[in-house]
This record gives C-alpha cells, sequence and structure tokens, in this order.
C-alpha cells in the first residue's frame, strides 16, 4: 500500500472509507440531525471547548476566511504573528478584506516569540486580534500557544488561531488557553478525506461577531449558529465527510486525546530521531519541532525532487516538498492520522535507500 | 431501497459511491493532476463552453458568492431577476458584498419575463450585471434563460447564472446563450454527493474580474486559473467527491447529453402528470415547470408535513417541503439525477396511499 505521507490529507482506516461510499441522506431530515449534533459533541471534547463549534463545508482555508471576516471590521488592526506559510496566508487574508495588518515574523523554522508579541501589543494599543498559527505545516513548527495566548489575553484582545494541522492531534484546550476562534480541517488528524473545516467561537468571538463589518454570506456564523440550533447547516454540507468524522471521531475517543497526544509525540520522536540516523538535518528548532509534521533540511548533494520522484515512483512512499521560498531547500514528512511507528520506519528505511540515489554523500 | 425524492442531495449509483471511499492521493501529485484536468474537460461538454470552467470545493451557496465576488465592486448596480428562495438569495450575496441591488420580482410560480428584463435594463442604464436562477428549486419553475440572455446581451450587461439545479440535466448553452458565470453543485443532476460547487467563466467574466473590488480570497477566480494551469486547484480539494464527480460523468458522457435532457423532459411530464392524476395541482406555471423539481401546492386539507412524515416513516419515500413563505404550502418532488419512471411510479403510488391518511379529501 502506498505511504501517503504529507501534512494532508492523510490515508484514512477502511472504517473511515467505507462510510464515505454511503448512500445521501436528506440533510434537512432527522437523520442528519441526529448525526450533526453527535459529531459536533464530539468535536468539542477534542476542541476542550463548551463553546460553539461549526462544520463549514470548504477546505481549511475557507475556515480562516470566516475566522477572519466573522470577527473583523474594515480597518481594523490585527497583529499577524507569522512563522511560515501558513500564517502569511491567515495575514493575507485578513488584509484582503480590509484589515490593517501589522506583521510580527520570525525566521522560518523558529517558533514565535511570546514576549515579542507582548511588546508589539504594547507598541500599538489600537490591535484588535492577534492571528497566530499553532501548528505551521510549512515548516514544521509547533508554537507555544500556551504562552502566546497568555500574552494575548493579558491585553484582552481578540485571538484566532490555524489549527488545521494540530487541532486533535497536539494538545489545545481552547477555553482553558483563551482562544477565541480556532480553525481545524478534516483532512489533518482527524483521519477524513478532505472537505469540511471546523471551527470554534467562543463567547467573546460572538461579541465581536455582533458589530463585525467585513461582509460575509457563505461563511457567516450567524447563519451557522441559528441552522445548528434545529440541527442542521444553512447550505448542503458534504455529507459523506460528516458520515466519515462521525466513525473517525468514535475512533479516535475511544484511543482517548492523552493516548493521541502522547502517540503523536513519539512518531515526531521516531521520525525526528530516524531522519538524523541518516545523516540528515531537521529543518526546524527542535524545541519547537511538530509532532504532525517533520520538515528536513537538503543538505550533502540531496537533490530532493528526485528524491521524492524515485520514492514515490518506485517505493510508493509519498512526502511533500517545500513551498513557496523553501521549494527545493527542504522536504516535509507528514505524521498526523492514521499512522503508527512502524509506518515511519517503512518511511525511513525506504528514506535511506533512495538518498544515494538522489546525490546524497554521506559525511560519515 | 429510501426513494430520496428532494432536489438534492440526489441518490447515488454504486459505482459512484464505489469511488467515494477510494483512499486518499496527494491533491499536488501526478495521479490527481490527471483526474483534475479530465474531470476539468468533460465537465466543459456539459457546461458547452470553451471557457474556464473550475472546481471549488464549497456548497453550491458557495458558488454563487464566488460568482458575486469575482466580478463585481461595492456599489455596482445589479439587476437581480427573482422568481423564488434562490433568486432572493443570489440578490442577498450580491447586496452583503455591497452592489446596488435593483429587484425585478416575479410572483413564486411564474418564470421571469424577458420583455421586463429588458425594460428595466432599459430604465437603468447604469446596471452593470443581471443575476438570473435558471432553474429556482424553490417553485419548480425553469426560467427561459435562452431569451433572457438574448435581452441581457442586447443591453451588453455581463450574465451571472445560478444553475445549480439545472446544469447537467436541463439544456443550457453557455457559450451560445453568452452567459458570463454559471454554478452549479455536485449534489443535483451530476448523482454525486455535495462537496463541490463547479463553475464557468467567460471572457467577459474575466474582464469584470479585472477591475472587480469585492473582496475575496478563497473563492478567488485568479487564483483557480494559476492552479488549474498546473493541474491543482489552490487549497485542498474534496479529493473523494472528485474521484465521484470523474466517474458519473463518464456515465453521464455515455447516456449522452440529449438523451439526458429528454430523459429529464419524460421524469418532470411522468411526475406532473402522475400529481395530477391524484386530484393534486401544480403549484408553477405550467408552461415553465421545472424537469428537475415538481411544487405540488396544498389542497382540500391535506396536511403536508403529515404526509411527508408518514411517506418517510412508512414508506421510505423523502419528499422535500417548501421554504420560507411556502412552508406547508407545497411540498416539491425531486426528480434529477439517478432516477427513471419506475422510481417516479412508486413515489406517486405511495403519495396516493398517503393521502388520505393526510386529511386530504379528494374531491372527485
Amino acid at each position: 500500500m502506498e505511504q501517503l505521507r504529507i501534512p494532508g490529507p492523510t490515508p484514512c482506516p477502511k472504517e473511515v472509507l467505507q462510510a464515505m461510499s454511503r448512500q445521501m441522506i436528506n440533510h434537512r431530515g432527522p437523520e442528519f440531525t441526529k448525526m450533526l449534533n453527535n459529531v459536533t459533541a464530539k468535536l468539542k471534547q477534542f476542541f476542550q471547548t463548551k463553546g460553539d463549534v461549526f462544520l463549514l463545508t470548504g477546505s481549511g482555508t475557507g475556515g480562516l476566511e470566516a475566522a477572519i471576516v466573522n470577527t473583523l471590521s474594515p480597518g481594523d488592526k490585527v497583529l499577524s504573528v507569522s512563522i511560515g506559510v501558513f500564517g502569511e496566508r491567515f495575514a493575507t487574508i485578513a488584509q484582503q478584506f480590509g484589515a490593517d495588518v501589522v506583521p510580527l515574523k520570525f525566521e522560518w523554522g523558529k517558533a514565535a516569540d511570546a514576549d515579542a508579541v507582548g511588546k508589539a501589543l504594547e507598541a500599538e494599543p489600537k490591535i484588535k486580534a492577534v492571528l497566530v498559527t499553532h501548528n505551521e505545516t510549512s515548516t514544521g513548527v509547533t508554537n507555544d500557544l500556551g504562552a502566546i495566548s497568555s500574552v494575548v489575553k493579558q491585553f484582552d484582545k481578540l485571538l484566532l488561531v490555524d489549527a488545521i494541522s494540530s487541532l486533535g492531534s497536539i494538545n489545545l484546550p481552547v477555553d482553558d488557553w483563551h482562544c477565541d476562534i480556532v480553525v481545524t480541517g478534516s483532512q489533518k488528524g482527524w483521519m477524513v478525506p478532505p472537505g469540511l473545516a471546523m471551527v470554534s467561537v467562543s463567547e467573546k468571538a460572538w461579541q465581536a461577531h455582533a458589530s463585525a463589518k467585513m461582509p460575509r454570506f457563505y461563511w457567516d456564523f450567524t447563519k451557522a449558529k441559528k441552522y445548528l440550533e434545529k440541527g442542521e447547516t444553512p447550505w448542503t454540507p458534504a455529507i459523506s465527510v460528516v458520515f466519515a468524522l462521525d466513525v473517525s471521531l468514535d475512533m479516535l475517543l475511544k484511543e482517548g486525546l492523552d493516548n493521541i497526544f502522547a502517540r503523536q509525540a513519539r512518531l515526531g520522536q521516531a521520525t525526528r530521531d530516524g531522519v538524523k540516523s541518516l545523516g540528515l538535518s531537521l529543518f526546524a528548532d527542535e524545541k519547537y519541532a511538530s509532532n504532525t509534521v517533520t520538515a528536513v533540511a537538503t543538505s550533502n548533494g540531496l537533490d530532493i525532487k528526485k528524491m521524492r520522484q524515485i520514492l514515490r515512483e518506485e517505493h510508493q512512499v509519498v512526502l511533500a516538498g517545500g513551498q513557496q521560498s523553501l521549494d527545493g531547500k527542504i522536504f516535509r514528512i507528514g505524521h498526523l492520522g492514521w499512522v503508527n511507528e512502524d509506518d515511519i520506519k517503512e518511511v525511513i528505511s525506504k528514506i535511506k535507500i533512495v538518498l544515494p540515489q538522489a546525490g546524497f554523500i554521506s559525511s560519515t
């Protein structure tokens, strides 16, 4: 079987794929309502929130757009805490809808510094919201969101979080950390095909929403809430993905949140150890290395494009390349969702075979 | 088996459901690129266009939002030709994003009058675009889009079309009728689960896009085009729905466009004849009655809610109710996608059984 080791979509278990093939039902009927209510209740356990959680039919990026347009007005000052491609994307969305973005960028491969966030908020009292990426998929770095959220809350700002590739895999207690909007996507640690974004909305986010003037219709949380109260979604949802999520959430709850986080930590460590054992270097600052995706820097003549091609064509191992300025400079191994230690061992052993064929000269 | 006879989602054939359960692949890899290019080429045959066609991950309503934000600027005057709930929705989206909407409403159950469209355009030369619903799902009426488009083109206006519940089922030659944006959704005549909107973009729409200032990111056609040129989508797409669409389009192409349109016409006629044979009245003006959805008016004591409930619980027949002001006043039978004459006969015979139980007193 193919080892799809990109940071989403991830492979899905058989039970989840079977659920994808269920016949259609009425999305305005009692069977769907029951499922939607169940799925929402289960998701709240993973978000660790008593607030609202909505399913939006779209990609994770749609969820980020929803976070912005539901809480902000054109001209609002927002602090963009960015450590990579997805941090930049979040800021760009805010900018496109008229926010006044104050950038706070950190070197790619490093985590954001909570003290620097505090200084930026002190320097600019008019900032209304802080945008932050929990797990930066492009560099394989997990921010210390607990520390950042403490600072943001000292200043009483709105905290909008891209947790697309972390939530459900890496601990993120939404209420304890006072996160106002948190966004994730079905194709990540949830072991489900893409098509749904899942978002949480805090009481403070609802207050911001009440006066937020960015134009919105499809992503409007007022509509999402009104329809969820009767067990529906405002627009026809990706029903099959909801079927699949219903099944996968049961599997994940059976494993238990703490066990999942521990498994992800083991898999992250195993991947990093494996990569280093091959004589390769981690791209990310190891103190903040992500437990869902590992970025590996090229070195010693390694042609990453060639390596990925041989792995794919001859070994059925699919890895991700680098994005934007990291194209050709790193490759990325996804290890979230439906994955175990043996999968990681297999991937590392296949990389080992291919490295010399892709120009890598071992320095040992 | 359940007779899911709502105007979407429609039941899906076995082959399509099997495709939904395929394991995930890399959406930035060669296998996905090949499939996306194939699906796009096949869709162009159904849109009857040489222009661009994009897959957007979202509901049909997301496709309508995309049509608006990609072609208009705040303050632009648009003529909203509305004959029901979905016409009103299209106008509301435009309004939310700052368009100056000139309403042209027709009585629900009737079709739009092309002459009236011409008069409205003559009266207000500053109108830039016309919004029109091809098939109004809420009332079961198909507008004479050929006639309307002739008028719109005489005035050289942009024509944005909601064809969510018509395209692929009812003839809509996009290029011949000079439609600038046309939107459909996977869960309608395409026999595929919900999760994708499909949109066509004309040369004139691209010209409007170049100066359109409504804020957009997720739905941006510039990004869709740039990524499609390399066989990708800008954001992680609903891969499973693309798998399914690839299969269903082959089935539909094998049947042939003209045969599908003829089958839909037969099914529409069979449904209308069946309804009338029960002593019930059609809600829609029969000259413009839709061949994908039939709306039936309540009469003679019929409790529609009760009828639908008994049909669902005791006969596994699922029909739709009326929306908004039509709630309780009509019910709707969907007959698009994977449906044949026997299905319609079964539905009519089940309605016949249930009518007296739901208070209907036959006048014959």
